[in-house]
């Protein structure tokens, strides 16, 4: 298989052409409704001028009825700087905007979420942090998007500390809770338990990082990350200070070597890396019933066929013409939607692994297969459900505020 | 009257419970819509991944391709610091949003505009020229709002010279574009020509600088600026830097004195100051054929027919239930419909005073009188003319970029 392989009833060549074509006929994607018609006198005097002082009034005698009189209450804005976009790099924040543009979108498509893309002219740390923070007035909740890392993690911890709405970068938490999905579904049909998985992640960017994390918080035994040069352990010398962070928390055993010396007797791959890097070879090497999660596009760590026929017991990828797709729009749509309706301050690690239960919920026991522990993006039950799990969860932890 | 006085229908206590109302069942008023469907596979792959990374190639190749394939061809920034909203004053960001909001839902109203409300957490100069700048990416033009004076004009001169978007602060330009197309139609009917025109404005704000740097440009015979402690003239000790600009500029022969003593046989007084300012006696002083804008809100300098009984030739106010309702939003939707048209890199003095002829021009020979200088802020042939005035003149200025 190469890029240019069908992609269902259309072939890859053809999404691009149509793409351009949709992008420039719509001149974009995302546009702005009014909710009140604005057609007479009447009309005017309510939604404007004189009308419109009496929710000022309230609003500036208490500020949290902002909530109340004002987009703010289901306003998020997609933030990026354009410095990590797609697999594209650092394409400048200009470029990013059809990528923010399409969140926007699915937020609006799938959780009813009024989401504004927002490109900043600046890829210095404190700047966009400090931009994040004056703009905070009219957005409910702040997601974080193609960032480069180690740059992303400063951003979204410093807010997440400053402000009082939920900060969410996507690229971290959303595959992370997508993967974890797949696996709760997983551990079902292999008979396993979190603490039976050791995981091999290769990738230690954003997405890497976060789904370590998240796995080690719900109870994993343990997970090598890999970078460029191999095995991310407390012998490196070459780490920058989240690689040093996580080497702390990460491979116990302190093993180091190449990704096809650390996988051997692991159970878990997950690959947020670059094409074709995972063999036959090492997938034979791997325990009992491998999963695999070759997420990267479009071309993945090894295509499900190779794995499957070297032995893997599941296999995930981040394509739409293979089972088990993790695609992040079984996330954020929902957690947003679940955030915002209790004006949640944050969004906890409670809240996120909930989420993923709630994902994984979804396929029920008479779907579930190896060839289908995800449920499909458009399976319109998944941000709903995924809403509820998070209300219930920020209420839980105490972050909820109605 | 008072202020609790019938607005047409319904009277103003109704507007405010109905405002409060509105605002609240709504939760605000701007929401965001999809302009493509993302409903299956096929949807997504063209609207989101991979097929979006094609827009973002282009654009990454040649930044102005931007405005092919995102919202910004069509997308303005409402920026308010909540500083000066209405009469309200410094009320905060947040306390702004209703207003800003509101501003958002005309724009698209009336000229089809993605507007989107942007009310910053800092009243900074330096820090809001920054931000408005780090946002560009996403706007075709950036509409300043309710901040206060001067620091005002402080921001509009430099995002002006630094972004090359157009930037408008509306507060000024707004005002002083639909005061002039009043002039205009009011000078047909007195049979009079702006060098015959002596003018006081009561109020040295935003709107009062701007409108008397506006009526300058079209070649009025001298205008006298007033502020609380009366006419801004050269013998003034304690004047900020603005007024010290409009005293060079202004008041042609040095009169001093309070308003009483400087309105004496001028023959246009444009108010907007604070109600009931203006007396019969003042305009009994005034010369022949006086014009009168009183646009306090919502109680005007002088009210109408104290006016007219004092021997007022026309009279304009800012409310809907009298005659020549000067309102702002018979310009600004217009202006950044044609100014974003055009790529327009800049709103020319040359494109508001065409904006201000082309609303004149929709009041046709027949309707013309002096109860009918101003066409009705409904009157949805306005925002059509004035975006082909501003088209045409952003071309003859060279500022258009298409």
């Amino acid at each position: 298989m190469t890029i240019s392989d069908s992609l269902g009833g259309l072939n890859m060549k053809d999404y691009y052409q149509l793409a351009l074509q949709v992008h420039k006929e719509n001149k974009g994607k995302v546009s702005i409704k009014s909710k009140v018609k604005v057609e007479n006198k009447d009309d005017l005097s309510i939604a404007y001028t004189p009308g419109v002082a009496e929710p000022c009034k309230e609003i500036a005698k208490d500020k949290e009825k902002v909530y109340d009189y004002t987009l703010k209450s289901n306003s998020v804005a997609v933030v990026s700087d354009g410095t990590a976009v797609l697999g594209l790099g650092d394409i400048g924040p200009h470029a990013a905007i059809p990528v923010m543009e399409g969140k926007s979108i699915l937020f609006k498509t799938y959780a009813d979420v009024d989401a504004f893309p927002i490109c900043l002219n600046t890829t210095d740390v404190e700047e966009i942090i400090r931009t994040v923070k004056l703009l905070e007035p009219v957005f409910g909740g702040i997601n974080l998007e193609d960032i480069a890392a180690p740059k992303c993690f400063e951003i979204e911890k410093r807010l997440d500390e400053e402000l009082d709405i939920p900060v969410f970068h996507d690229d971290q938490h959303g595959t992370a809770i997508v993967v974890l999905a797949g696996l709760i579904n997983g551990l079902k049909l292999a008979r396993k338990e979190f603490k039976d998985l050791e995981v091999v992640i290769n990738g230690a960017g954003a997405a890497g990082i976060a789904i370590a994390k998240l796995l080690l918080k719900v109870g994993v035994k343990d997970v090598i990350l890999c970078d460029r040069k191999g095995a991310i352990s407390k012998d490196r010398q070459d780490l920058n200070s989240i690689k040093r962070e996580m080497a702390e928390i990460t491979n116990k055993n302190g093993q180091n070597g190449e990704l096809k010396d650390v996988i051997v007797n692991k159970n878990v791959f997950i690959g947020v890396s670059s094409a074709n890097c995972l063999t036959k070879d090492m997938v034979r090497s791997m325990g009992e019933k491998p999963m695999i999660f070759a997420m990267a596009n479009p071309v993945p760590e090894i295509m499900p066929e190779d794995a499957k026929e070297a032995g893997a017991f599941i296999v995930g990828t981040g394509r739409s013409d293979f089972p088990n797709q993790i695609n992040n729009v079984l996330a954020f749509p929902g957690i947003f939607r679940g955030a915002l309706d209790v004006r949640a301050s944050k969004i906890t690690e409670n809240m996120k692994i909930q989420a993923a239960y709630a994902i994984a919920s979804v396929v029920n026991e008479s779907e579930l297969s190896v060839d289908m522990i995800i449920p499909s993006p458009f399976n319109t039950e998944v941000a709903k459900k995924v809403a509820d799990a998070v209300r219930k969860a920020a209420i839980e932890d105490g972050v909820a505020r109605i």
